[in-house]
């Protein structure tokens, strides 16, 4: 881990080159998606640097490495860039041969991509239900159809007969899809887990994993950094 | 191929077991995203069978086999299904070791995955200038967008000094965007490549590759497939 935590905003100086023998991150400590590669990088045991970014005011220096200026991004060694979520995740993956998160079997590796996709279409709705409610706005029907999804992914659990997305362990497709879960008391959505009982198994058993444990926040923090965000002043540095 | 390549309505039969040491694709003829698999059928040799969707009128016994009802989607001898066009291309590649079509490299293949990421913004232009026209709106701002867009392309090439966009032979990423360029002429959008000296060059050797020209159609029957589907009643059929 970098010197600080504290993020760099525009007009601080870049951080120096990469450390010998790692790579380094660029995170924003309450992004879920960069919460993703934290995941990976805990799981596997990789000698990683974090450099968090000021997500309002980026750095010139960061969007030249990265002109979408997104977390998460990762830097090697060499100076090559990787960003897009996903993307960071299956590289690191295949890079370190250490405790491989990803399925070896083409097949499986496939099934963890599709219900990648379907989760896709899952994540918009933590941003549109707490935004709705704050405009004062009836989000019922958001809700239900939240509900709806989660259910869906309560019965691949249900059909495959296993604990995890990807078998009896943990795999890379649960710690694609844990950061929103952890979220949801901040964003007072736990009951739209009603009626998907091994998808809350599921995320009881998620709690008890060390990597889930060392990147997460408690709901009172979300509750404090989500408080600036949603008042257009995110405090990044929350808590430090 | 299948013994047909009309496609199959709502209310067909379901097609027999997939026949041994074949995958099956289900394909609609004129579809970009199932254009992108049908590319790498042939570029990689693989035996398989094509069976067209009326994807207007969906058979039931398809949406069994996947409830998103969207094409490209591959069934293996096993019965094992996967679907959504890049998770198709990258099984194929994983499973068949004949002529890879991604890097082995890790980072050059997240660099494929990072410019398909870019791409998949450039896409819904072929969709929203057509639709836009259609409409008797004007388009030349969305025109001028998917110009910027395809410089950016372009921009790519020149920094790679490559003639395609993983190296100098083809590979996973030039099938993966080609199935847009392919339709330029017939959506008269061949000025937005103006300016783009080296995307030009790249669309005239894709030309010359023998898979894109086993799987491309006219200009002419690109016109007329697309009459009907913007009159709501696309002939999937043309010209069989």
């Amino acid at each position: 881990m970098s010197a600080t935590q504290k993020c760099y905003a525009k007009g601080t100086s870049a951080p120096g080159p990469v450390p010998k023998g790692q790579i380094r991150l660029y995170s924003m400590r309450f992004c879920p998606f960069a919460q993703r590669t934290r995941l990976v990088l805990h799981a596997k045991g990789i000698k990683h640097e974090t450099v968090n970014i000021n997500l309002k005011e980026k750095p010139d220096w960061f969007l030249e490495k990265n002109p979408l200026g997104l977390v998460p991004t990762l830097e090697t060694e060499k100076g090559q860039v990787i960003y897009d979520s996903p993307i960071t995740c299956e590289y690191l993956d295949e890079v370190y041969a250490n405790k491989k998160l990803l399925p070896s079997d083409p097949f499986e590796k496939a099934q963890q991509k599709m219900l990648l996709e379907h989760f896709s279409k899952v994540t918009p709705y933590f941003y549109k239900i707490p935004m709705g409610r704050k405009n004062g706005e009836d989000v019922s029907a958001l809700e239900a159809e939240l509900k709806e999804k989660l259910c869906k992914l309560n019965e691949v659990l249900v059909n495959r007969k296993t604990k995890f997305f990807g078998g009896d362990s943990i795999s890379m497709i649960d710690y694609m899809m844990w950061p929103w879960f952890e979220r949801m008391e901040m964003m007072e959505l736990k009951h739209c887990l009603d009626g998907s009982a091994d998808l809350k198994k599921w995320v009881e058993l998620m709690l008890q994993d060390p990597s889930v444990k060392a990147n997460m926040f408690t709901t009172d923090t979300y509750k404090a950094f989500y408080k600036t965000y949603m008042e257009g002043k995110p405090d990044y540095d929350y808590g430090l």
